[in-house]
């Protein structure tokens, strides 16, 4: 597949342009609770899937957003870079890739993201359930360091596949608000809007 | 009043420890649409109400958001500080202060929310209507200035009244996560959780 959306060449200009900000591969990611509130927090880009426009994040499969995913996959990604002053939004569906999933590209892609992390990063999905009651043994935060090739069964990727992307430049003049939308036969059509 | 929540020393010890960066004003509100998809969007903090815990933000009452609100008013601040690597998640419902709004003391907050407003953020209050398709003639965008003590009919206030808190910290050893929860008797409970 090359069908590579055109929204990503302007997110590879804004990923480079901002590349001195480490947080600038950070972004907000809004998901729907069971009780139908928004839910929202800061998570890290991994990439793009290969040969896709999934975006690629992780998420340890104990964290309450899973929850909110299987009831609600949709969600929207709000992405702002600083050094360029301009906004992402991207919204569509989550796909949760668990230890579980049998696609074996999926799964092969869990292990190829789970290999890519720091040791800092893999140990966090070995330490105390997340949210729940603080664990009081400073020693449980210290578990000995999981597989660097083997993900621990509760790492999931998760995969965003964007249906409509909203970008915002709020240098332009007056500025510059452009959506894309996929339509029903999977071609992307791009409106300019009002800012 | 003087009930300043606990958490809200955090957020000025936050916003003081990242002065330097303009963009630490900005955070990102979760709101949910009407069809029950989440929406996500930067927008600027304008302080607190004063004598309150009620986070000021600004919108177009033409915007989009307007509408999500009405229908469901809960909404999720995701609010990160880059040089301090922490993040603040407030949720609690949205109040939308129009022109129409009859609580004297309220519609006085919307007036001095306008006057300390920039020029060219005012200016924006006057242009065409916001995500509607492209207007061609550059000149709609270069409208006559708005009052600079009037604000326009479609200049709203928008106040979140948080009722929970999670303050992540991402530095500490391991890292600290705390959850702030008003109760029945509008008092704020702290619980330290597992990150």
């Amino acid at each position: 597949m090359s069908n590579i959306a055109p929204w990503r060449s302007a997110i590879a200009r804004g990923l480079h342009h901002n590349r001195s900000l480490v947080y600038s591969r950070y972004f907000q990611l809004a998901t729907v609770k069971e009780n139908g509130r928004p839910a929202n927090r800061t998570v890290v880009f991994r990439g793009f899937l290969e040969d896709s426009n999934q975006v690629k994040l992780i998420t340890d499969g104990r964290s309450d957003k899973i929850n909110h995913i299987k009831q609600q996959p949709w969600a929207e990604i709000c992405w702002y870079f600083p050094n360029t002053r301009e906004q992402f939004r991207l919204s569509g569906c989550l796909k949760i890739v668990g230890s579980e999933d049998n696609n074996s590209i999926l799964q092969q892609a869990r292990m190829k993201t789970w290999q890519q992390l720091s040791d800092g990063a893999r140990l966090q999905f070995a330490w105390p359930h997340p949210g729940k009651p603080r664990v009081g043994q400073p020693e449980a935060f210290d578990p000995p360091a999981p597989h660097p090739t083997q993900p621990v069964g509760n790492f999931c990727l998760l995969l965003l596949e964007p249906v409509e992307v909203e970008h915002l430049q709020l240098r332009g003049e007056p500025q510059n608000r452009r959506i894309y939308r996929l339509d029903a036969q999977q071609n992307w059509l791009v409106e300019e809007l009002n800012p």
